[in-house]
């Protein structure tokens, strides 16, 4: 289903070599999304954190002054003193790499910005996720899709010879891809795909959601996810086609035509997002529930992947017990970076339906980025 | 899609006459079903509450004694010193009608004793759901199904001329069922349901589910509950046959085969089942969302529900917010009897989606049961 | 305690005569305490909806289009339609009596604004609570305070004849100053309060609190909440001296001073301030358990306040179930216009301990301006 | 305010020394607090998970079929094989210490035979905690109250030379201890305690508290927990005298009466104690806050606990930000074995207030229970 070129691959950090030392800035550090970032960082074999960037109003004060850290562990000591910059490249020019966790509102123009300085960004944010030359990279399930930026590249102006952005998916769709992507590894295409979600708080960020809407509640709808998922997991889980002119464009899954349909949910949970799907395949007839189990728990990530520091040893955790996956029980196995499922079992509708589980604040957001970025490293798409 | 028998209406109770007065009795009295059969029956215009029944244990005790409330109004004060009886036919001997708020382990061997006393049992547990003499009543839904009374009556040994027992549905089945009906009754029979459930933890009893398994968590799987929805609903959408020599059968939507799939979760709401569906209908070209939404929004149950005194006004409430029904504002409206829609819109999988949000303690358990009873009054089944 | 002079009183209405027709208006008709206005208005006996004020964002939309509905019953029919109008005073002249459910930040001008032009104030904000010449009066405690107005329009330039302002109290102050009251009219002076609160989260307004930081967590500090809990009972408690030359103050308790320590947590619980109360007297021995039990439940408000049509019949309810009051079960009970006690035991450290819980929404607040405003025109203070 | 001897202490383990392995044994290991001392100890540096008890209908079962597993982290792979067997003392015959996570309906007799068997059992049960020869250890509080161990070892019949019963506190009062021992080491004796508690549901085992009275919820009730606050913490607190026969007893602060009032509740939290605390010193004038601050944060264990490797490198931490500590925030931190202080503030009613947090599934419960016998084996009294 992918078309990615080998070409950029090879060049990059081989496993078993000493680990390289490289530095790394935060967008958005006071943010929910960078408070998560600055926490997986600042133990990170790789990356130094070594920039952190904030509104203008947090601009010069010590981190612990600027934040609102609302992390169940501290804010690492190496952290709380360092000074917060505004989001300006020139602030950024000694880091290889810059994680945004930035706002919609603030992303575009600020990590534009960042790409025409030549810096390299993995984002969190929604803005260039549906750019046609931006790859939109989850974990695992489509690093081919890197191949894209060299053209991401040449076509700006003036051409980039380092800079890019690569972004990540929404935290719903991340959940789902992940255990998509491996059934149409083992059983090929997908036809159908149905998925009701329940989503953490979290997920909103920081206010968020008032507790007087969600405590005692269940709110039947998240402002512009159900098109998120429908949309991006046509990008992810399609391939990288290219002309006979050698132009390069994603095929949004176009071989095999798949539909989509979400219904999202926000639940009074904290973290971690529990997705209930049903799919139908194209094969007929389909795998039965044990051979998607086998599957799913079979799934490991290509060469390059297995490599990188942050990646979970088990990408998807398959449940036997019959009430599990659950957020609270589950969000936190691996620190948060595979994915669960449980309940897979035939459907009277469609093929299968299970049940996912996936932390959204690691996996679903910050874990991701820092993993895309491993792999771009691995991949020599980073210049180290 | 119903054979009902017209021949066993017409006798029942006019409205506009006085109001009938008659004796009742509810068995589980202390339980939460039963908490809510007696708050419900202490205001009813005709039906008197006349004998309580509980466990051997609180047998002899007055009510306020024996329960352990946990309703959020007081217990009525009609019924405060009211002394408790064992679940045995003979103290019921005055009462006209008895509701059954048992848990399933009683049930079965209570009610089959009340019915053989030729009692009328109106019962909410599941033990009786699945015969195929019984019929299992959902409110505005399917009246016409209480024609196989006379057939359950003749067919025990000795048979009977009064009892029977009709039993209302699953509580998370009865919110959907009503959307369902009113969809068939204007565009014709379904073909496919996908229902995805957020259940309330009043819908597991008391004690019911331990706070930590629920607190901060979704817990996907409810034991036996998919499996309830996905068979209730073809029963209760489905007509009564009748074979050449007379006999009766619930034809469960055969001449319109339907497959339903259920994913059932627990969430942390106190009560109010939310409920998100998809659905595909035979008829192609398949409704517009505009359609649904005015169809569901005038949906009438026949001129005999319209008179029970229970029945809400808005059988079927229909919001246009894009973030309604949600169970703590929308679950007390008409005080739990209607069924709460929203977010009618176009499925890229099926036809249509759509979220219904159902009181799980009203319509979905003692309401239903008195609504039930209501009609079988109006309906002349049950002697007055 | 009080030295209300009985002036002013007797000229008011008497309850048995006909109902009067009172025009009223709201402030802040759009948030949280205004649409509890709403909701006890659209029903009142008394007082007709009149007038609706809110911020010029809101001011020329129905109220249905401007407000953000948050109570579990729908909007009132009587007002969905109703135009909002920006907070001036020209738009309120024909309504003798002007509740103001505004947050602080702007109830100060505009208030004085609405006294400036002769209208009869009842706010619920906390601004004018600490002014000399308002008095803060909670319902059944210190009707007296309201002897202090006719000195209030006359210190204003130019002076009133009609207009004021009068307070209610703080909710969690209220909830506890009721039975204070009781326990000083039935013993004698208090010498020590020393008071925990765990407050629900509607207290905060809309959107208030985040949910990130009140789902399974207690914050152990309301901002201000303390003080006024320390100083807004000495204020409530106290009476009104009256200096030679006929210059009335509020006297803070002083005659027997009185310390009040106050600890003040918010709770994920939506409505219901829950409050651990331990107490000394003056007098020793102190009264037992029982002695208190019996003077809470025997409190009753003074004749005037009985007429009021939206006092709850038992001021004080007390429970003996070792484990009552809870906010969910026992919040709504007389529409939440009563206060609750239980738990009363000896302690330890000081004399008396127990367990208030009250409504903050409705004694807490918009409950407690209206019964201020009955008494008022029963008391004959607001012309009819 | 302590009279332990010296005797027992200098000849355990030297930290600095290659570390002891010493087989422990786990009674009611499938249980909540039984699954808290497994979870602690499969790491633990000393203490080596050898034997597994649990009730007849879990013994000859692998721990991983016997368990219903409730902790957010997996089990530990080296148990999850584990055979659970009977709570027999002759299963036990290889374990140097055995830990008790037993509810109080078994605790009393299985302890007993354990001791009578000469073996050494930390208890989290309160069946002994009132035992005038079983010391009621606090980590850092009270280590000395370990020297009427001979005493309780002399007094059995026959006398035992090993075996003993040495019970932790309860959770609510550990957490409230510590920093009182902190305030009496530096201010000399307290006179007045005046605590209101918020407690976790964990604190209630599992099934525990049902979700029907907690969600949207305060219980301003927990059996016997005021009771046991208001004794335990003088026995605590207290010191050990000897009569002139050389008879020890615990004085519980006779010598300088204290008196403490506690008011238990119930709040929707999972773990973490938050508790309100006013005191009064005998000391005139009393510290002030500042001073209580920087005793609270200065506050260290004797010699021997810093050996301990489960001891917190900060017993208290004192937090200044003015809405903190949060039991979702702050229970976490060093593995919850620490005890959070904040608000430390005057009090207009005794002297100073402060809010304590303390992890009750940690600190108060297992942790509590293994630094105790790290510290008994430091001590010498565990023969190793």
């Amino acid at each position: 289903m992918s078309t990615a070129t080998a070409a950029i691959e090879g060049d990059g950090i081989e496993s078993g070599r000493s680990q390289p030392q490289i530095n790394v800035g935060v967008l958005g550090a006071t943010g929910t999304v960078g408070q998560r970032f600055i926490t997986l960082l600042s133990n990170h074999p790789w990356f130094v954190l070594h920039r952190l960037g904030a509104s203008p109003r947090s601009a010069g004060k010590k981190y612990r002054e600027a934040v609102n850290w609302k992390q169940a562990n501290a804010i690492p000591s190496s952290v709380r003193e360092m000074i917060v910059y505004e989001c300006k490249p020139e602030h950024f020019s000694e880091c290889a790499i810059v994680f945004s966790g930035l706002d919609a509102d603030a992303a575009g123009d600020i990590e534009t910005a960042f790409r025409a300085a030549d810096l390299c960004v993995f984002s969190n944010a929604k803005n260039y996720r549906r750019d046609p030359n931006v790859p939109l990279i989850v974990p695992f399930v489509n690093p081919s899709h890197l191949s894209i930026i060299p053209q991401q590249q040449s076509l700006l102006s003036p051409p980039l010879s380092k800079g890019f952005i690569v972004t990540n998916a929404n935290c719903s769709t991340t959940g789902i891809v992940i255990p998509l992507a491996a059934l149409e590894r083992a059983f090929g295409p997908l036809e159908l795909v149905l998925v009701t979600t329940m989503q953490a708080i979290s997920g909103a960020g920081y206010p968020g959601i008032s507790s007087l809407d969600i405590l005692d509640n269940v709110v039947p709808h998240i402002s512009g996810e159900e098109e998120k998922i429908e949309w991006e997991t046509l990008k992810i889980l399609g391939g990288v086609s290219e002309s006979d002119t050698g132009v390069k464009s994603f095929d949004m899954h176009a071989r095999h035509p798949l539909r989509v349909s979400a219904s999202c949910n926000r639940v009074p949970v904290i973290d971690g997002h529990t997705e209930c799907l049903s799919v139908r395949f194209a094969r007929r007839p389909p795998p039965s529930p044990q051979q998607v189990r086998e599957a799913l728990a079979a799934f490991t990530p290509d060469a390059k992947a297995l490599g990188c520091p942050s990646a979970p040893r088990h990408t998807i955790t398959v449940h036997e017990e019959p009430d599990r996956p659950q957020p609270r029980l589950d969000r936190s196995y691996q620190d948060g970076a595979g994915v669960n499922v449980g309940r897979v079992r035939q459907c009277p509708v469609l093929d299968i339906k299970f049940v996912v589980l996936s932390n959204n604040v690691s996996i679903g957001a910050a874990t991701s980025s820092i993993i895309n970025a491993e792999l771009a490293v691995l991949k020599g798409v980073v210049p180290t």
